[in-house]
């Protein structure tokens, strides 16, 4: 933390903040500049809350200097973190496609896409259970019976699912039935949530919040670390912004600066960032281009008939050419 | 809804869109225009999913007509509701101030503060005592003991109290002690809370989501309507953007347009959007001014000394005028 | 300017960064702190450019410390500056309410308008002739001919113009015919026109740019003052954001900031703001509260035939009705 | 344009709109809903603008149905537009390089750069002789000195250049010594260089507006077309949100969107979008998988001396390995 004051501060002022910073047991270090006082702290353990100086007379602002994160942050641990799965791995070095349907509707409905999310090569089925709508009057999953279409879809492909927890009262039982628990967008700061997955034994992929700063997500990531679950993998879905030709804007920067600043493994799910069918595929392209360890697609047979998010989803053939795509963009990468 | 189709689609991309419609009960009427046809969407109840058609192809566009929202709507109840808590009644013709720390820190802490915001003219308590914080390292709230403190307030000031629930799991907790529970930002969309909300026998105070739209909101307080819960008190406090002088940029315009949209009362919160104290005044005034039916605001007698938000809490004096200024402007409006 | 070097940056790494900022003349101070080193740049004249660091070997970030405007800092000049254009005086302690139709359409029109706007009160008169529009296609203003019927309108009716400037070339004509002369929106950035108006003799209302930061807008002004001309009247009209419910998003707390920052007036422009007609009358209620020094609000007699935005133009009796509602609020606030 | 009543519209409400619409010259075609009535506008030439509409009584919205733009639409023009500079081909099928650094500031540096971007694989070089600059007294460019390196590149390397134009006065200038004229972020609806751009005989290089909509991107090149330019070529850049990991955030969705919409060439500029050098390279594969038409990067041969922006320049030997990835990913992309 640096604390910038004003020009015209007054040695009592300076001295204040000076006090402030002590009394709490850092240590404070003055700066004297050409034209005003800078104060930096020092020995401080974890980030310094800029309240505490932000609206003091002769305070013109409070610089934090350090990130918040601790357990996510490569500075902590070094080297990538590869999350097993089954016979999947997920992380640097490796590229794990995921499909599936928005919403589990029947057994028929996921085995048919499930099938075909295999042959294409997918790694991992998706399907909902438990549903976030924004309308109350919409379909809001199977709950338990889509549990058990998920876990009958790993026994009788061998894909590993993944499946997301709304709260925790149900989180029990998807932790039972899921190989990876889900954290959806809308929940990325539901911290009760967050302090329950970390006691999950099954890795989290923590979705980002849709306006959701990269501090906070890591700081997300932090929770369920700090609880003692160190599989986490992140997922960049889109960010609101003003556009509107696309359903939200997909951030692909974050992807290497996450990579830069935690080992943590980091997919991109295209479907939800473009809910337009046609920018799926190359959004895709994108995403294993920028260097992600993998995707996350919405993919269904009937898209017209699907019971949510059907505008999204990718026809089966789709994402076989998808599958095609991008393990070509990953092969050369690999190459160097 | 409204079908778009390009200047270019056939007469069987247009009759497949109206088999899709008809073969859902609904009635299409197709409207030849200029240079391409739209297809309007009757008797539908409730909105069409227009995943339904975009990515058919012939389409370019499915475009809303009706609100998805019903029993927020005015158009569903056109008389402003009133929400009595105590002997305070929050609604259209009221001014409601709200006065409070961000966090309970300790009984005298609470009692300092609570005394100095009844003084002010304050209608009612605020004080978190289960926080959301962004990270896991800091003050997370007093949790029961902070609720006991609130209820100690409540008796000795005859002053109804507001605090956030977190979870589903504190929720009876809260509901036992609290006046109004409150949802908060990174809440408004966990559904599972709001589900829990409509069985509340208090009223809710639902803040908008850092990054909601108008309806994503109206749909959250939805939620708690279907569920049984009829009193929604809607909380605008600011919305995530580029800028960065102030923490979030307040909504404003979003107090006029809800008034004309739905029935519930709205209140502002410009504490949290403005994140530095001497925004957080002019921002009350303006609040009050455009129309809001009351003000949350956060008041410490020691804000350096705050567990947390301290940057952005008022000192008492500071609420006292407050009070004053947004009483006066609030008077001038009803006399018209 | 501070330097943050990552926790394992080198000693030799260290030095080079030292190297660099003394090389440029500055004064470098590095600080040991306690997992890492941070090092302060002093004695530099203006902003140090982050660019000579950033993507530096063991650089984590460069943070700037000082704003990088100088003119226009109320720390250069702390007396608030007052804009006289005819026998109006624009600044801190007056209401400066400013109306008239977004563009000028006939002599009719204008002289029309212009008595409603001065019955009701309003200082100044507005009134678009050269427009800028999104399309080729729509009205594009009546130019040279627009411009007379402004002075026409000041003759009659003793009140200041303002008209918008598009280019360079026909500056010289603006200038000639309007009391001020304003740079819209989409030209706060055009660096050739801002510089032209340094050398105006008019005062200058410079409109926010949609997605302009604080630091950018007041750079704006700066070239305009750094090229002689030192009557700049600031002008929110909005930023664009996720927001649909309104047009832009006002962005009211950038008012008590640039008065804590800048000398310069800053006025509101609601009308842009909202684009709908029923937004306008309370976001300018809201704004003078704020403690903005003026307001600018399309006027038009019969907006459903307005050559352009129409929509959020008010009615003669709709201004009448502001003009003596902010009146009030103002009035109310001097008195303290 | 279709326009939505309110559910208690009076008959006499809906036949003044009927009327309105029939007073211009268009068909009006009511649709009675379920519960609401809605009026199609049939017969239009070109968008009609909803002010005509909102703000009336019983008239809940006015929703656009077609789009605003014609001559850069694919349905006016179903084939790509290719543009031919010197022998360098922009658009579909083609993948056109291009480098250099942000300014030119000296004729050794531009030769060096040039030298470095040939070897590369670049097409072409691209430097600032005019730079719009925040600041004022930051470096503004060489001006005419700099056309004139720019020209001794092109005859040296046999390399196309494009550099920005900033203002009418100086165009004839630039267009002089320029293969394609390039308008800034900050002029992109700068409608008098627009206009002027319309008259240009070279290809216009137009970036996307910091906060421009798709629709007013496209406008923007509506306005060259119809001025009688028909080459351009649209570059994404970038657009400001929250987000503060990146300078901007690259919007990839818009090349596909671009693609479908328009036949002309868009290309993309990462250097601009990231701020960080580290960023550029993966940014790049991730445009080129996208499908976009090209790159313009910015390569600095000494970065940390560059007189603007060097944070986000490339080394030569990075833009050279850039030039080989995205080659990589082109060609497989065209192999389907």
């Amino acid at each position: 933390m640096l604390i910038v004051m004003d020009k015209k501060a007054t040695a009592e002022e300076v001295q204040r903040v000076v006090d402030i910073i002590e009394s709490k047991g850092f240590t404070a270090r003055p700066i004297p500049g050409g034209d005003r006082v800078s104060i930096g702290i020092l020995n401080n353990e974890g980030p310094v809350d800029p309240a505490l100086f932000i609206g003091l007379s002769g305070v013109k602002d409070a610089i934090p200097v350090t990130r918040p994160y601790k357990l996510v942050s490569r500075e902590t641990k070094p080297n990538d973190t590869l999350i097993e799965v089954g016979n999947v791995i997920i992380g640097n070095g490796h590229l794990t496609l995921i499909g599936g349907p928005c919403a589990i509707e029947s057994e028929a409905q996921a085995m048919t896409i499930a099938e075909r999310v295999k042959e294409a090569g997918g790694h991992i089925f998706r399907g909902g259970a438990y549903k976030p709508r924004t309308s109350p009057y919409t379909f809001q999953g199977m709950g338990l019976a889509g549990l058990k279409i998920l876990a009958k879809v790993r026994d009788t492909f061998d894909m590993p699912v993944v499946t997301e927890v709304m709260d925790t009262e149900t989180f029990d039982r998807v932790e039972e039935y899921a190989d990876i628990v889900q954290i959806g967008t809308r929940n990325m700061q539901n911290f009760s949530l967050l302090k329950r997955a970390g006691q999950c034994r099954r890795p989290i992929m923590l979705k980002r919040g849709m306006s959701a700063t990269l501090d906070e997500w890591l700081m997300a990531a932090e929770y369920i670390m700090a609880g003692g679950n160190p599989n986490v993998i992140l997922c960049e879905r889109g960010v609101r912004t003003f556009v509107r030709h696309s359903r939200n804007t997909l951030d692909l920067s974050v992807v290497p600066v996450v990579q830069k600043e935690s080992h943590l493994p980091i997919i991109v799910d295209p479907s939800h960032a473009a809910g337009k069918r046609d920018q799926v595929i190359p959004l895709s392209r994108a995403s294993v281009a920028v260097g992600a360890h993998g995707l996350m697609v919405e993919v269904h047979h009937e898209p017209q008939n699907a019971l949510s998010d059907g505008a999204q989803s990718l026809y089966p053939e789709q994402f076989t050419r998808l599958c095609r795509d991008v393990r070509r963009v990953h092969d050369m990468l690999k190459d160097g």
